[in-house]
């Protein structure tokens, strides 16, 4: 199943020539799901070729503008587009008292939509992954979203079944599917031949955040975390006052949950990528600073390590 | 003084690879009036290098989605980029029982921001022009602009003056601003050494919506019609429908006017530019089709033809 996180958006607060604003859609099979919504966001998909409508589900991190204006006109566009599978989406505490604003922007719309409030610790269940809501710390009702997969069942041995007498066939089946078999009277458990259950992968995204202990916890041993990264140290105290991270803010945070690759977002637009990873690096090394249509794969642990796509859109 | 339209957004409806949702600025000398700002407007405008703060007008033509949605983040641009000075904020008959709602979208602002209804025969005065409100048929309320600067006073003829005796220096000056001057008992008027009055220049931008009477006589012998052109002949009951124009439609109109360029824009994603030039062509010949990010140039008529530049940025 493959897993990839595609950055459209990777500005902070402004748009520059190259980085449009904060949108990041975590894509898992054939399931999207778009982690904020900046203005602009319908124009970058479009942009990359992407079908929009295939979006599923929106998770808005907080309702500062640069994070959900896209919204209503990707909805608009939908709509002019004909989409009639439901939407989802969720924001922050205090969410559902900005949906009469919400829906007179977007006004009628023939498919359905729904609103939810995500708070730390709520979770969307699906079939064999979560996405969980994380707190996180910003001047106004923040979410974070992390989205962890179930543990898998290990490998199925079939020389070791075959040596315990079973016969290829539907009782291997039965075997994969955690249910015991009879050979004879002898009982053939699945433990007996499936190796060790693998872990499922783990993404989580902060939008804008102080750094805080509660996405170090919710990100201990991620695949991948996605954190804001507005400034360098140089700006620190404009960091603590706007409530964003610096690089090494960031870094730190990656160090002590000790994922396995971190990316830093949300620039502004007075800082180069290159600053941000002079300034984390010595912390925290296994950092990328994407740039706006960069897509990060992440294989399965035992598949190897997180790999970027660049797009040949010019960003 | 310099005037031009520069075509920051030339979609319609949804914004496409290569276009962006509708805004059309219109520059005279320094100041900025900014015709609709659909989604995206303020990056458009970053990725070009221009000023955003120097937009003084925004000229909202109705409140559909894509005509409107790049207006609040762009006015949280101006915050965060500390703006102080005004902006004065036009839209058609309702525009202010949507203030509600665009006020909840901008919070606060250290700028003045001023927001008026325009209807059409409405103008907006300046010193040697003024910008008046055109009736257009939309779907909803709407209103079309027409810019046209006063006519300027003729050229001055020192030789003349001089042949009647008038000594250069401060007589020369009173002439050109209208005094008579004393040559002995002999009264020279400004009428013996001024040539004719020159006409001004006239822009008219349509925004959305059918052809119609009076903007082909707002726009007679206008320098540069900006009209809708969403659809070609083919979709023609579409185009009835939905309230916009086929591209052989804004040619009758620009012929009827006598326009001296008519620029076709809010191209529906079906069409290229070239079908549009395919129908409009043998109607009215003086037209084009812009680019995002085209400019097109208007001299004062006695200094030759409005051309355009085009951008070096990828649109």
């Amino acid at each position: 199943m493959e897993l990839s996180v595609l950055f459209l958006g990777t500005a902070g607060s402004v748009p520059t020539p190259s980085r449009g604003l904060s949108a990041t859609m975590v894509q898992r099979g054939g399931d999207r799901f778009l982690v904020d919504c900046g203005e602009g966001t319908q124009r970058q998909l479009i942009r990359i070729g992407i079908g929009i409508n295939d979006i599923s589900h929106v998770l808005l991190t907080h309702l500062h503008a640069d994070h959900y204006l896209g919204l209503p006109g990707m909805m608009k566009t939908w709509q002019l587009w004909g989409r009639t599978d439901p939407v989802t989406v969720y924001g922050p505490r205090g969410f559902l008292d900005f949906l009469d604003v919400m829906k007179r922007l977007v006004g009628k719309t023939e498919y359905p939509v729904s609103y939810h409030e995500m708070a730390p610790g709520g979770l969307i269940p699906f079939d064999d992954f979560q996405i969980e809501g994380i707190a996180t710390q910003h001047k106004i009702n923040s979410i974070g979203y992390r989205l962890s997969e179930h543990e898998r069942p290990g490998r199925f041995n079939p020389e070791r079944a075959r040596e315990l007498g079973v016969t290829p066939g539907p009782d291997f089946g039965r075997l994969q599917h955690g249910q015991s078999v009879w050979v004879g009277d002898r009982e053939v458990r699945p433990s007996e031949v499936m190796g060790e259950s693998r872990t499922g992968r783990t993404i989580v995204v902060t939008g804008d955040t102080r750094p805080c202990r509660t996405v170090a916890e919710a990100a201990r041993r991620a695949d991948l975390l996605v954190h804001d990264c507005t400034f360098t140290m140089d700006e620190h105290e404009r960091a603590r006052h706007t409530m964003h991270s610096t690089a090494a803010e960031a870094a730190e945070i990656g160090r002590e949950a000790d994922v396995k690759l971190l990316a830093l977002t949300h620039l502004s637009f007075r800082h180069h990528a290159r600053d941000m990873v002079a300034e984390a690096k010595p912390i925290f090394d296994r950092i990328v600073v994407p740039s706006d249509f960069d897509r990060l794969v992440i294989p399965y642990s035992e598949k190897g390590a997180a790999y970027m796509q660049r797009s040949d859109v010019y960003a």
